[in-house]
């Protein structure tokens, strides 16, 4: 396989030139050639370019600069829309106003997310993939124009590179993989799986930056905290039920 | 970008020979290198390689011969509990039981998936998900012995082709691609788009053998259907809800 898997690093700084248009049909192309539940296709992707409408989607991605300024702003939604206009108007009955046809339709988009995050990659390219999608969907579907039956899922920040940051590090192989049964962690195993994690200058930094005794009180007390969860798993519920996917 | 992308068909049909362990641990390795939240890695990947195991796991996925023909299965799974057993150990009060946590998890799940899927595609590998990890998320919990705080979210078997299937249709890219802003459908679009697809031979096929007048009637009455979303619906929820990612 290409050495692009091992040697990427997430990238926030882009290049001034533009993506070529040529290219970008041709990542989108790859995208959509990936697997699909049932070939429904239940996905849609938005391409934003415009400086106005980059400006519109900053706020609701927490002013990140990267919307701003990379060249394309990529938006992956779970549809059912399209789907289900197709279907009434061809004397069927669609039943996907439900949690599962969500899954599905979320699945698939995140499925053609990231192959054209690889295939973009491949062509020297740098992505960033933006969590607020799910955190502000809600204002995300406003700025769009999404209708019933639409949900961002995740927004990708495409362009040519501007850096060429440190490859961030990863956990040992065997903390994400089990073999045919899951083996759950002793505290040992947690020890070890974490130590040089732990050790790493960066870590320390990070730790003392946000006046912390240990690096995962960074996560739970600064970066992902209960209270912002919470808050954030009502609105995207709300907006899941607005659009459709769950009984009112 | 390498031709994978656009040669691509979903395998269902493998050889006998079996996948080489260095090669799947390259192959893994890829996927980790993916895109993850906040470098968080929630999620986990359960390999399954045993005959004993891949018969139990056969039922769960509806009897699909690929589950025990594949010489590798592969599950997906949201994974908070090493991330949660890290942070407790460390003096720290993880706060990610609700549904925006379970969505970070899946959708870090699904990245890894696909980035694993091209990368073995790449090495002539071929690959199939399979839809069922959601509909019955609660007996493959059973099965692989998944512990609170991770939900299976995709099912992947992988092997080496044995057919060389005809490649499936996908709409035209302006079907899922809108720019700036999403622009509804008119019935007339709704033609245009779906005209190619409906002409197919194995679309009139499906619609005969079915019995039915139209091929969207194929997926709202029998692949598809109301009932059985809502069914799974219920039972994915109650997965969620179990394995704590959803206030009781």
């Amino acid at each position: 396989m290409n050495s692009t898997y091992f040697t990427r690093r997430t990238i926030r700084k882009y290049e001034a030139r533009d993506l070529d248009e040529g290219l970008l049909e041709r990542i989108l192309t790859a995208g959509i050639r990936a697997s699909t539940t049932g070939n429904m296709q239940v996905y849609s992707i938005i391409v934003t370019r415009d400086k106005e409408m980059k400006k519109r989607l900053a706020p609701v991605h927490f002013n990140q600069p990267m919307v701003t300024e990379a060249p394309v702003v990529l938006t992956f939604c779970a549809d059912f829309n399209r789907f289900n206009k197709w279907c009434r108007q061809r004397d069927a009955h669609p039943g996907y106003e439900n949690f599962l046809s969500f899954m599905t339709a979320a699945i698939d988009a995140v499925i053609v997310a990231q192959t054209v995050c690889c295939a973009a990659e491949e062509e020297g390219l740098g992505i960033c993939y933006l969590g607020t999608a799910t955190y502000n969907a809600g204002q995300i579907t406003d700025v769009l124009e999404l209708p019933e039956g639409v949900v961002p899922v995740a927004t990708v920040t495409m362009g040519w590179p501007a850096e060429v940051p440190e490859q961030p590090d990863r956990l040992p192989l065997k903390a994400v993989v089990h073999r045919e049964k899951y083996r759950d962690f002793t505290p040992q195993m947690i020890d070890d799986l974490y130590r040089e994690k732990e050790a790493r200058a960066d870590s320390q930094q990070f730790i003392s930056e946000n006046n912390k005794q240990t690096l995962a009180q960074v996560f739970t007390d600064v970066r992902y905290k209960k209270t912002d969860n919470e808050y954030f798993s009502e609105k995207f519920l709300e907006v899941i039920r607005k659009q459709g996917f769950l009984p009112l």
